[in-house]
């Protein structure tokens, strides 16, 4: 299995297209340019395509180990999780007062999407310490944060997440775990977690669990829930480590893939925690990790997208089967290369104008979290703010979703040789499973962003920034050049816009409806905005000529031509699908 | 996890919709009446919920095993097969002159899916030697057919389909396997062959693999393949068993899924093979077994989605989280049944209105095998014979992606349950999986439709096909009680018959465009006719009143609201993006 990333098209989606400067314009960022973006991509690609994509295949046949109450990841985790922090990567968007790099979010979304591509497991790892020390410097105390924070951007101390309960997932207003206050303004936390990646293991010499718990007291509901920081190693006043908390592995699951990642029970039982927040808060401050998760688990499915291309592309070089249509490449051969089959070349560009429309979007989203975090403009700030908060679960689901599309689409090019463990397409196939269901299902993705994000005050935002686009579409639709890019896309988001209207008013109306047709619209709404973002993208390189240029033209005009049709039907069912849903009762269903 | 077979549905299929009168009118089915199709079916249904389905989950830990030259299945699966011969599964659409039981098909048909549903890997030990008993019979000379039928419809036998070689799986033409005539009738087998199902075991007393190969000296090409039977034990003049043939196991494949099943590496080394058929004439012949196998493996993916259709179902009923829309089950619970939620029940009944639209597709393609093989009226068995080849494709591919979309999609219900191996949803994806990738990709079935099944003379008939069905809804479509079903249906048909025209003048005028298409063809073809299925269904419930018959309606209306949409997308996309996608060049894709 081969991964190179795609740097080319990732600085030109930069420089080219948003705009370096942009980024540089933000207060923290002077000192970042085009050569140092361009170098840590290459190191990042490096790092990415030889160390973790050698121990991927590996770390997936012999899985993390749960062996007298610890975790051991697979062979080579270890040597790899070293050079990680050695070179800095836990650390990159990270504040510099606690050791980090403080470079763009845009830049890190980047990096996420390689190390997506290459070992989702290793990535785990990795990930949930970032959200946590996002969460940990957004919400703790300065006490906590100096103690805390150095250790986790020195990559020596990792982070978790501990929300999930057995009964509870999706409706974490019904967790059990109690907080009881120890008198010392600690709390002793007992309870059960499941489901908690990189809940243990032997990468770290501390583990931080960032729990939600109940405080004995508090109300019912997600309004009595407190966020707590439960530090596996109790932590001395001098930041050397104390004793063993009382939280402890009880088991860890046997997956279908991200087989090389500890997804773990964890038992508290009256561990030491500390309170990150305000009493009763903690779901909100939650939030903060779970969209940087939420943002991240995006990327993996475009990373997996995108060395899933990769592959069956070369693949489809090598494997000859089967004469091409005329002309033929050689017509003295018994038979040609399976990539010169029209339906082959349909498959992987039906992937890759996805990946590129995916990707651009990745960095529009990036560079808005960046505008969030350090605009000096409260009003620009505030918009992007806006921008996050709409594109997130749009990201989360439709990227993991496209993942699930590549992953099966490049296995079904390998033909039987994809079905065998040796080619390694199943694990990609696999291992991008999960990320549909974990940090919020994408049902439940689609649920927010009807319900919370379209609706409302944000809602009002979404108008706008919908109408931002159309305007944007409008003003370029009559110009040749790029009509037939613009043009289909301006249709779709005027149906977007129609749709979007009706579904509104159906949160109000008829919540039922609504719910149901809020998968579907988040299809919409994505398929749609990507096709914003290549309209962009090719009004931008209007005048540019060369075969690269040329060759995002095709994929975007392929990309209106061939994924974009699926939108009108998407609408259609939408729309007038709705009675037929709202016609069976539970009974129908169960009654059989 | 559970499993209870449909025999209410199937039963109402063939007992009230096609009319089981129409199969006992069939010469030498005089003695089937409903009583035995449905005692068949109940204890069809027993062995396959119980004996079938509790292997099925330690198959998959244990896998078949390779050792020492041999192998061997995981444990019960030898008892379970002892149970299926005994009970006479073995030979239920087979002669009863080698002791068959000579039932229809489309019984064959029903019984298929439920074993499907419950153990894909026992399933495969069974199903190749059902078609290297019927290619046999059909294609083989009267000495062989004696000598070796009796076993195999008794099941001590067992058979295998040998065409693959590393380098052609779908271009046979390029196979290298020889056969060199020994002189004395017989002829000297050497080659390798992989991805051989059921190729080693340890459930039968002998294998009989059929095998394609090229005499010394034929054509290069598939002009020049001729058909063996390469016994892995030779069988002497009486039929008891003789010396071990030169057939070797070199290894088993690690896969993906069915690891139950034992997918070989066979060496022939000087094998002694017995020509079946007319030298140079072996693909036509193996076509025999194949479109048998094709059927079946789309049956694989209805059953599958059935059996994650209601396990998914029963989850969604136990698991609580979250409240429900209004009106709630129950005000006084902090959180409702994910049943309740309208996002859940969308899933749900997309699996299951797709699924018994399948079923219908399955029991008419069925009734067609039966008549095409029974009916004394010839040109009524010509059009049958039509109707299958016509169909077989769609069924493989479509059935077999069916199986795909529903298996996540109730994997999906389960949300972080499902991705862990405890509760078997995982199994089902991975176990379905190759059912769009093996006999014949579900690309190259959508080849076989659009170059072959829609063209020539065969075309004719398609064009016969979809008149009939089109002059059938044209009748209906004006019928109140029906309209809303019969309404989208005659539309989807229509937009089918016009892409069928443009897609068949594209064959003759411009391949690699109509190549390019056709898996987007086939599945508007299939969406489209599963369509025609539920719009006779309910024009023949017209009048039939009762909760049963509600659902059925409920079901077809919301198959054509939420499921056929996608049917002009795919139409537009066929036809408008035609161009993007031959605007490529190979260079395009390989450049960067």
């Amino acid at each position: 299995m081969i991964y190179n990333a795609p740097i080319k098209d990732m600085l030109f989606l930069v420089n080219e297209w948003i705009g370096l400067d942009k980024v540089i314009a933000l207060p923290g960022y002077e000192e970042v340019d085009a050569e140092l973006f361009e170098a840590i991509l290459e190191e990042a690609d490096r790092f990415s395509g030889t160390e973790l994509l050698s121990i991927n295949r590996d770390g997936d046949e012999h899985g993390a180990k749960f062996e007298n109450g610890t975790v051991t990841t697979p062979p080579g985790f270890k040597e790899a999780y070293t050079q990680f922090i050695e070179n800095g990567w836990a650390g990159i968007d990270a504040d510099p007062e606690h050791g980090g790099q403080g470079l763009p979010k845009v830049l890190q979304n980047l990096i996420d999407e390689m190390v997506g591509a290459v070992n989702v497991s290793f990535k785990l790892y990795t990930e949930l310490s970032r959200g946590a020390y996002h969460l940990m410097n957004h919400a703790a105390s300065d006490e906590i944060r100096e103690k805390y924070l150095p250790k986790m951007v020195e990559g020596v101390w990792s982070g978790t997440m501990c929300l999930t309960e057995a009964h509870c997932g999706t409706d974490l207003g019904l967790l059990n775990t109690k907080a009881v206050p120890a008198g010392d303004g600690t709390y002793k936390l007992s309870g059960t977690k499941i489901f908690i990646t990189s809940g243990d293991h032997d990468l770290t010499e501390n583990i931080l669990h960032l729990v939600i718990a109940r405080i004995e007291g508090a109300p019912a509901g997600t309004r009595g829930i407190s966020l707590f920081l439960v530090p596996k190693i109790l932590v001395n006043e001098d930041g050397s480590l104390g004793e063993r908390n009382a939280v402890n592995t009880a088991s860890i699951e046997h997956k279908m893939g991200i087989r090389a990642s500890a997804t773990c029970t964890l038992n508290f039982d009256d561990a030491t925690g500390y309170l990150i927040g305000e009493e009763n808060r903690g779901l909100a401050a939650m939030f903060k990790m779970m969209n940087i998760e939420r943002m991240t688990v995006g990327l993996q499915g475009l990373g997996l997208s995108e060395i899933a291309y990769q592959n069956a592309r070369d693949y489809a070089q090598e494997r000859t089967q089967s004469k091409a249509p005329a002309p033929r490449p050689d017509d003295s051969k018994p038979a040609d290369p399976i990539i010169y089959q029209p339906e082959m070349q349909r498959q992987l560009l039906t992937i890759r104008s996805q990946v590129e429309g995916a990707r651009a979007l990745s960095v529009f989203t990036g560079l808005h979290v960046d505008i969030m975090e350090r605009s000096a403009d409260e009003a620009a700030a505030a918009d992007a703010e806006n921008t996050v908060a709409l594109l997130t679960p749009v990201i989360k689901a439709h990227f993991s979703d496209l993942g699930m599309s590549s992953t099966l689409s490049a296995q079904q090019i390998y033909g039987g040789h994809g079905y065998v463990r040796e080619h390694g397409m199943e694990q990609l196939v696999r291992d991008c499973r999960i990320a549909p269901i974990y940090e919020g299902t994408n049902e439940v993705q689609a649920i927010d962003l009807v319900a919370r994000k379209i609706t409302g005050k944000t809602g009002e935002f979404a108008d706008r920034f919908l109408a931002s686009w159309q305007e944007f579409l409008r003003e370029h639709e009559d110009d040749e050049k790029v009509a037939a890019i613009v043009g289909p896309a301006a249709v779709a988001l005027e149906c977007l816009i129609d749709t979007t209207r009706w579904l509104r008013e159906k949160v109000q109306s008829d919540d039922a409806t609504a719910r149901g047709a809020a998968s579907q619209y988040l299809r919409l709404f994505a398929l749609t905005i990507i096709a914003c973002m290549w309209s962009q993208i090719i009004v931008s390189i209007r005048d540019k000529e060369g075969s690269f240029y040329d060759i995002k033209r095709k994929l975007a005009r392929f990309y209106m031509q061939q994924v974009l049709p699926e939108t009108s039907a998407l609408a259609a069912t939408i729309i007038q699908g709705a009675d037929a849903l709202a016609d069976f009762e539970v009974s129908d269903l169960v009654g059989q």
